[in-house]
């Protein structure tokens, strides 16, 4: 038996989901709202957040140890390179979203726009929105600077780091809040991951009442 | 060359000195001050924290990277588990330490009583200490439960996720902070960790003006 509590549009949870189908591995999903502090939640994780993977009995929480379950697992397709210091910038980046990210861009945009309309917090604060934004475009041009160099965010091939960023991005770009056009590197490098097979699930995803941007799904945008 | 950027009382750089120790590695530190944003730190770790190790050319940053850096590069002296499952219990409690111990423990009582210090920032605030030391009390009350069942944090062997909590834990308590009495699986947990020869560094360090608590280099508490 192999399941993982997620919320459809959180970055982590996404990130895993597009890492057990990189990996080919099917997975029954059991939808989880952290917001709610629920019990059966904590008992899985005492930090109380997604995703959680129960597999063959473990239990695995959080998106980095998830990450690495996953490649040290079922080493097959491996996302991981192999020297040491290739991997600990697979390990740098996949902590820049957890972290950094997440503090700059997801607890603006993410948080004014889906969580507090999901906890009844009420309206969007405009200020805030535009903040985030601004964020996203600083985080933005750190990546196209990364791309400059290498085709994966972390290296010449494709790892968990690029699982973690295309996860992440894709929650700002379900809301429309990505400025592709700005950041060809980024675009080019997004287009690239939306054509692999194992994204296709999160590209289905579809809020109840908040549907995707146009585009969201469009291979070919 | 190998060299260690790290500020002497910041957790995630004692952790990376103990670990350094551990496995036997001699290193040079170089102490550098976050607060300050300096554009050398930044060149060296985009997000601008600690540590930040410097290793035959390489550059590795943040407390999760250059801890598996190091398992990765230098085997001798495992401080990983083998089993997947087990390896996932080890990244968690360092994430525990690095994220959730950090915000709810450290950014009360390092920053009261460190940070503001050393950065001119005013008194500290004794309800803020307040609340650092109940929260501090709550994870001890966590630690506790999982020694309970284990000699070590993350299972029955030495590994990261001790060397972690007890670099966390040790700052707790140069600023005599820990109530060891009423945990004392915690205690017997941080005697042993306290007798390593490789802790010992840890325990020669005195911040100018700022002395450490009686007991806090006593092998004997």
């Amino acid at each position: 038996m192999r399941r993982l509590h997620h919320w459809p549009l959180d970055p982590a949870s996404r990130a895993a989901r597009f890492a057990l189908a990189e990996k080919g591995l099917d997975v029954d999903l059991e939808e989880a709202r952290p917001w709610l502090r629920a019990e059966p939640l904590f008992r899985l994780n005492p930090a109380g957040g997604l995703p959680v993977l129960e597999d063959n009995g473990a239990t695995i929480a959080e998106i980095g140890p998830v990450l690495e379950y996953l490649e040290d697992a079922y080493p097959g397709q491996p996302l991981m390179p192999r020297g040491a210091v290739e991997r600990a910038e697979v390990r740098r980046l996949i902590g820049w979203f957890d972290v950094k990210y997440n503090g700059e861009v997801n607890a603006y945009l993410l948080h004014e726009k889906l969580e507090k309309r999901a906890q009844s917090l009420g309206a969007p604060d405009p200020q805030a929105i535009r903040d985030g934004r601004d964020h996203l475009r600083w985080h933005l041009d750190y990546l196209a600077g990364l791309l400059d160099e290498r085709d994966g965010l972390a290296g010449p091939r494709f790892t968990l780091a690029d699982i973690i960023g295309a996860a992440h991005l894709s929650c700002a770009d379900y809301l429309g809040d990505l400025p592709f056009d700005e950041f060809p590197a980024v675009k080019t490098w997004y287009s690239r991951i939306k054509c692999r097979p194992a994204f296709r699930g999160l590209l289905a995803d579809r809020l109840p009442g908040l549907p995707p941007a146009k585009h969201y799904d469009d291979l070919d945008f």
